[in-house]
């Protein structure tokens, strides 16, 4: 992993930027949700945050801070980092190979977080986009998104999050234990080496979640008559003959 | 609250265009439907309203009109105002805090306010992104959204609104009664401090109207197999085995 | 209705590259699917047609052939026009107002009139949106969008559609029979007395088109829970407890 | 069919580069997914293959590497071809008309090759989009895409794909025996005698697999009340007497 040094952080704030309009686009990051950093700094631990309530649409040159690793404003500016900045921190912390960290507000996210709380994880297994995930190679494998009950209270949370994939194997240089945790009714944490691979992650955990989501609602193709595809097109046949 | 001047209403008309490419790019203004205002006076109450059937993704600079609290013409023009200009001074009278108000045609919103009518509002609960409305600081919260049956009597319409929404504390510093509310088989009112705010309140209602149907539509997950997340990967599973 | 005179062409072209454009981006006019027309004069009646098999994403000025009312090339020009020529010119035949024909492939539009076919129509009543289809007034209103059997065989379609729709009143200053028909399993054929009015009933069907199929796979609200919106919120307010 | 000349390559690549931003913005090419080509040679057979890897939204022009008809690199460059390579020229071989060939990884492909890869093909029906593939003249027709289990294994991918497709008549100026296929939990491979032609079949494809599923979804309609199009209608008469 290369981290960027302090002088690339304007290269990352112009990616940032174009990442919220893309995002706020596509319905990830409306209404000044959502929030984004990367690590501009590892000795000590420093991260470039999006500022609190932010319009991701329009995301200036200023709307970003620097906190040092317990999330704290480190540029001597009055500006407020995002209420959720300590989780950034924590991955940062927990997972060297961090060079970037993603959070994303979309439906999907929202409404498969929420229904599978109760199982602990939301299980994606078998698709071949899976291998857009960092070092899985075959569709023929299962990643399980772990899932957080949400809170308000970012230092139980950051530690329940320590607790559950802290002692998990983050050097490995092969696949990581996960790639990206979901909060319930809330959204989703992803990140990589570098806001490329974050920004592919986060594509890729949403394209995950629709196909999810809506694979459970497309009926077993067993309940249609047999002959036909779709019960439209049983009928679409019944009226030709 | 800081009200604009008169003379930045040219700057609120240039943000109401954008306003009105982007929401009709989304589907929300499709079809001359919508109308947007701004407070640009609080004594006398005036507001400057989009002219009746305008398309939105083509707004001109002279489709705007501006009308006093009863809603009447009030530049000399010859304009009509959008007929629905009542409800907007109702609301910018009612709630002292309102500097803009958005009125939006959504799919979503269009076929809840329906489906829901009969229970009188609109349930959204538990949703991180609940945090977007004013005031509201936890997920862990209900926001009830009033539907009102729909009219074509904006008088009648308005007195409606007046009885069930006027007695309520508008003026506390804290969180307000409701953020919006629904016109069965029609679309949301929602508002704000200036068009910024209003702006994020149309987009974190709607992303919250989707949540909700989407959520309603989804098996609940404990139909489906106990080791798969969903059907279609069940399916799969047994494939390879 | 003023109808264009021959040299506001250049005009006309412009803006249905433009349209195209448009419908192409949001998914109506695929694959060189849909093709498009205005009046160019009544006496005798000349229609331009969108020339056979273009993308409409990107149209140049000389995809546009002129034709006669019974669909013969009448530019003197070696371009063929659409296939489903014939239709365009019986509406604008048949409607004394028309000035404009657009006609879409959109997914709702394609399984509603598939799904549909057996009762004649696709009903669309009591919303709001429905005002925005010339003469309607209300909401509190029903539209009869007329469904006819798909065929490739123009001349019949043309007769068949003349023989259902052909002695209705379509001189009444007031409300027009229908606004639009659609083809089963193939999409919608809407028109205005100009091409902004046309684009405006194309908006509107489409909306509506989604509505109608959303709100048929939305479940009952009396299935759910009776104190929860959703069954993803009544889960969650079980977790909760 | 005429085939592009060496030096056309430059103009190929350009083609490319838009078809990823389109495909990419449409949510078919997410994460690093897909990949394209065009043949660029035939005696000996040579492609143009997209680079393995890349963002398709943000392709450059050294993004692509010409390879042979095995599927080696023969441009001298050390960048690495798509994984996938062997399918593009299996299919180039196969299939003499073939300028270009082009794969995506839609949500509805994605799905719907899962639940019907049992079945061997996904059947498409009745619907008039069927007429933007090559030689298909009408609606009333049925295509079967074949759906072929996916693997990792190339080499033995493309031998199933050779044992089913390759024995079939694709010298035919007619009909050819299907105009793309599935993977399953995969998506979908299609192609034409140039990159528009490739661009207007992924068009199609795309738009079918959205019927079929969202047509699989929509309740029988004689689920609902006799005289009302829609149970939300039929509530909303209720309401309404």
């Amino acid at each position: 992993m290369s981290l960027p040094p302090l002088h690339a952080a304007a290269d990352a704030i112009d990616q940032l930027r174009a990442i919220g309009r893309e995002f706020h686009g596509r319905s990830w990051s409306l209404g000044t949700s959502s929030n984004y950093s990367v690590v501009v700094g590892r000795e000590p631990l420093e991260l470039l945050v999006t500022a609190s309530g932010k319009d991701k649409s329009a995301l200036g040159r200023d709307d970003f801070v620097r906190v040092d690793a317990a999330g704290r404003v480190a540029d001597g500016s009055d500006r407020r980092s995002s209420a959720e900045t300590l989780l950034h921190c924590t991955l940062a912390e927990m997972i060297p190979a961090v060079g970037a960290v993603l959070h994303t507000h979309s439906v999907w996210g929202t409404i498969l977080s929420a229904a599978d709380l109760s199982r602990g994880s939301l299980r994606i297994a078998g698709y071949e986009m899976l291998k857009g995930l960092d070092g899985i190679g075959t569709h023929d494998t299962v990643e399980e998104v772990p899932i957080f009950a949400n809170t308000q209270d970012m230092v139980e949370l950051s530690n329940r999050i320590k607790r559950r994939l802290g002692g998990l194997d983050w050097r490995s240089a092969e696949r990581p234990p996960c790639h990206g945790f979901l909060l319930s009714g809330h959204g989703l944490y992803t990140w990589g080496r570098d806001l490329a691979a974050a920004r592919r992650h986060i594509e890729i955990h949403e394209f995950l979640f629709e196909c999810v989501a809506r694979a459970r609602s497309l009926p077993a193709a067993d309940v249609l008559a047999p002959h036909a595809a779709t019960r439209q097109q049983w009928q679409m046949q019944q009226q030709q003959q």
